[in-house]
């Protein structure tokens, strides 16, 4: 860890009013000097999306006391680290965290996450990153038992560093703080989410439709953070954004083109 | 290939009137049978978006002639992606391409374009995908010089299957048919969009930016996509899904958590 105090952008995908990310900004400002650039809206799935068709507002804002500095950004949560970097921090900060996201990012929702993208961009910036999410969708979900864990990955990350290239995943059961087992690394679970359309009439005749579905665990794996969670464990996933399949190259290789 | 015609389904990020995606549909209606499910509007930059926070409208479309059926969708390109395996198709497509995008999609840019979003939905779907990008951001680009590289590509994948947990990203030099040298299965170069946001004042005194940016390759390797594209070759990047960084995670393992 830096001898002085590590400078820390925190941000999320539910909004800067959200539970979630209030109680990230009370841990963070535990261990250094935070900046809070985050979504004045709701930005839920929306992945890695940039905003490229509309322009972009970002203020300062007082959200509750503290010593963070925070703005609010009508972008998503990507938007929202690049805003940072390039437009508000005079320097590269020492750690991103994103979250603490209420509901699961694990297995494939990672690559559908607001809060993921915004740690992946992190990592792209070349800043060590980390994306926490807790296994409760409720507004009033009790972030306080898992904060002492947050605390440590985050301090680990600024002592050992995260390779280049690396961002973590990191996802808590819903439990008591004494009921968690432990932190555990793992692999992505293969896993899929089940799509159905809640198709609906509008009060003026014309159909429309909710996205729903329901997740799907192919993978039998106890490596994996779908085990882990189930098994009362955090999961911790080191997530890259090199896609490459470098594996299928060779198969590939081998067709008439 | 299947003796029977193919089911191939068509979808874009720029919306579903764009030159791109029509020009696929013409190449596509000469191999199988089409669907196109495609935004009504344009999704540059949506990543792997979904929409949870809003409703979806989906509706038949006639766009110009040819043996197609089209459905235009609000939503973003992997909504149309869910959409059309979910409530539209009764069985699974053949064959998912999407495109051909309006400029490049390589290197890290996989991960912001809607374009690649789409075609990785497709893969997690397990329907064989492709997303094709043509490097000229121009409306009026001439798709036509590559239509025999897509053809015979989407050909391979019919032929040969695309293995479980990959799809294909496809980037084609903006140069006449006869001075494409051929195609190179590549790795994602390891690049970065330097970001700047261009700032403003609006009509009523308020500030505002438009994000913009200018794309930096780190990646010295002749064995990239960038490198490919440069040298007046097609590149065909296989990009997967699960996102698990398996070489760091021994060393996290050693981390004190």
């Amino acid at each position: 860890m830096p001898k002085k105090r590590p400078l820390i952008l925190v941000t999320n995908d539910d909004g800067i009013t959200a539970p979630g990310v209030r109680m990230l900004i009370e841990i963070m400002n535990t261990i250094g000097d935070v900046i809070v650039v985050a979504p004045d809206s709701p930005q839920s799935g929306m992945g890695h999306a940039i905003t490229v068709n509309n322009v972009l507002h970002c203020n300062p804002i007082t959200i509750d006391e503290g010593p963070q500095i925070e703005y609010s950004c009508s972008g998503t949560p990507v938007d929202c680290v690049k805003m940072a970097v390039s437009e508000i921090l005079n320097k590269k900060p020492d750690l991103c965290v994103s979250g603490i996201n209420h509901g699961a990012n694990s297995s494939i929702s990672v690559i559908y996450s607001g809060t993921m993208s915004a740690a992946v961009e992190g990592g792209i910036e070349g800043i060590p990153s980390i994306g926490f999410s807790l296994l409760d969708y409720n507004y009033h979900a009790d972030f306080r038992q898992c904060a002492d864990f947050v605390k440590s990955i985050a301090l680990e990350a600024l002592k050992n560093g995260i390779q280049e290239g690396v961002v973590l995943n990191v996802n808590i059961p819903k439990l008591k703080k004494e009921e968690i087992k432990g932190i555990k690394i793992c692999r992505q679970a293969n896993g899929v989410w089940k799509e159905s359309f809640d198709k609906r009439t509008s009060p003026y005749g014309r159909e429309y439709y909710w996205l729903s579905g329901e997740f799907v665990n192919k993978d039998k794996g106890e490596d994996t953070d779908i085990w882990a969670l189930e098994n009362g464990y955090i999961s911790v996933v080191p997530v890259q954004f090199d896609l490459t399949a470098h594996h299928a190259i060779q198969k590939i290789n081998s067709w008439d083109l």
